[in-house]
């Protein structure tokens, strides 16, 4: 029996409320509506986009809701007006849009797609409403995917089909970590051989950054990290150097300082991966008089602010930033699912744990104790 | 009889302490060693820089100086090995040098040169002395330049020979202010026709930036100053609209709101022509997301940081500053005369005030007083 037109019961991750643990929770997932596609996920990954909102330091985070932003699965039916996946697709959820008609989609300068914006930021579908279910009260969609529910309703434009062949183990990397990092490495850098690159932070955004910047034919590639376990994990990504700021300064030095040195001047690009206000700034004040490029990927807790003297901007640094890579993921994720397919650049290797739906939490004690890169959890196991 | 190889002694504005007035003395300028050059400096732009460093702003100031570093003049005698220009040549001085050899020069990124940016911060030539004596004591140079002294003694990279027709009470303001406003919107910004602009601050730097951005055909071109005296120059030089933040404001409504409604989503580009660092936050917030890029170009005082969300940069828009405009003086500022001479921009207009050196001090009163675009000193009477 078809299940399309139908509600469907199934699992879910639910967060009830700020900082509590996901719990396990039977839901109810509304048939999609005009523009609107069901898909029954097969594997997510947990980022620390989730864990920020859970941890209540996202001003911008609602409850109850269902998490999850980087998803694989199988579309399993689609509402009207649906042209652009059809049942059976294997697809890749995309927490940043793609419509095509925007402002922002046709300037070609950005991919930041500002079609389903303010509802997708309250966790809302566009008619400000949810397909979730649980326990007769609505549940929140997050960043517009919502892929630790077994199934979930996204718009069209939240959505692309890629190659079937490809592993959605793997697949769902793709739908963040992996493409942000590369993204930002390949397509927002503007990386020349022989280039200068400064990586701060070596999770899976970090490391991903590293195999961009190490395709692009950088010269050195340092990366620092306050976690020596990570020296290992960045040079198989292709780094050249790694320092450990709490370990390796001599007394009254600065990293920013160590780092000039070791590149003669700064960097050419560097990139912000943790988060951090102090290293953001510790970033863009490492980057090379005249012309460096300093990138902020990492999401700042609410309230933080960056700061620095002017003069570092006017004698020539550029302080910049990325979401998802630059990347228009349906006009270049399936290309991007193909280098992978290709061998183009790791993806298996982020995978350090692996879990069932119902051991979710342990992906994100995982997460705090540092010792995991990207646990992917099997939605159907 | 030739002054060539000889000390010559003329009169000069120096400045014998933080804070203090300048004084007209009698100074000895010591003839140019290798690769220096002596120049009869006819006619020098007081400018806000000089302000900033004689009112004790300048963590780097030091005393006694001359400053002035909008200088035109003729080659009085050149030292050893000067082959660039000769006696008799027609001068812009050029407090950013352009060696041609070093890294930055080499890099076709940038226009600041570094090789005597050591000695030229410490106030001195490169053997690390100074050409300038006054009762007996030695007077540091400025910004490499001191045009404040009717003969002065630049190295030979600080110096530009440009057509002899062009007449040097104008020149002079290429040397600074017109310049680094024109290069910043022509050549730093890469404005394309449409594109709204913004520009904060309307001293002579700021009106140099709007019609830089009139000559790209930028769509508006929005000016922000809280001085209402400025909206009539601002016209004059192809601003579209006026916002002063002081009076046109709503209670409850910020003037980045008001400026972002007012260019549906913020400025492609803006410039900070003032150095206050809340100005320059306002600038950056002003951008629209996704790729609008904020320059800063203003210098703020000791100890002064910017901040912002780092949200801002994640979200697409761009915060970078720029230095004499991105220009390069000894390759670039032949041509900028030429366009001058062939009406391309405006310089005749800044001028707003003329002084004999001996009335110097006028022209700091002037801008204090907000009514002054340019004062211009003839060296000479």
């Amino acid at each position: 029996m078809s299940t399309a037109g139908n509600p469907i019961t199934c699992k879910a991750a639910v967060c009830w409320g700020s900082g509590e643990d996901l719990k396990i929770e039977t839901v109810q997932v509304a048939p999609p509506k005009a523009h609107e596609v069901r898909v029954k996920v097969e594997y997510t990954g947990v980022c620390h986009t989730d864990e920020f909102t859970r941890s209540g330091q996202d001003p911008e985070g609602d409850f109850p809701v269902i998490f999850g932003h980087e998803g694989a699965g199988i579309v399993e039916s689609v509402g009207k007006d649906v042209v652009n996946v059809k049942v059976g697709d294997h697809v890749v959820l995309l927490y940043t849009p793609e419509c095509g008609e925007c402002k922002f989609c046709k300037s070609g300068k950005t991919n930041l797609c500002g079609k389903i914006r303010d509802t997708q930021g309250k966790g809302l579908m566009p008619d400000e409403t949810s397909r979730f279910t649980c326990k007769g009260k609505p549940i929140l969609h997050y960043m517009g995917c919502s892929s630790f529910s077994q199934y979930t309703v996204v718009t069209d434009i939240s959505v692309v089909t890629v190659n079937p062949k490809a592993p959605m183990d793997k697949t769902c990397l793709l739908g963040c970590g992996v493409t942000t990092g590369l993204g930002a490495a390949v397509n927002v850098a503007k990386i020349e051989p022989g280039d200068n690159v400064g990586v701060f932070g070596a999770g899976c955004i970090g490391l991903s950054v590293i195999q961009g910047a190490a395709q692009k034919k950088a010269g050195k590639i340092i990366v620092v990290d306050i976690n020596d376990d990570k020296k290992e994990w960045a040079m198989k990504f292709g780094a050249t150097d790694f320092v450990n700021p709490a370990k390796d300064l001599k007394p009254g030095e600065s990293i920013v300082e160590v780092l000039t040195k070791m590149t003669d001047g700064g960097f050419d690009w560097d990139f912000d991966c943790t988060g951090s206000v102090q290293v953001m700034r510790n970033a863009l004040e490492s980057c090379h008089k005249g012309w460096g490029q300093s990138i902020v990927i990492g999401v700042a807790a609410a309230g933080k602010e960056i700061s620095t003297r002017p003069f570092q901007l006017v004698t020539g640094r550029i302080w910049r930033g990325c979401a998802f890579g630059g990347v228009k993921g349906r006009s270049q994720m399936p290309g991007i699912v193909q280098d992978y397919m290709d061998g183009k650049f790791k993806v298996d290797e982020f995978i350090t744990q692996r879990y069932p739906l119902d051991q979710i939490n342990k992906a994100f004690v995982d997460m705090h104790n540092g010792n995991s890169i990207r646990a992917v959890i099997n939605m159907s196991a």
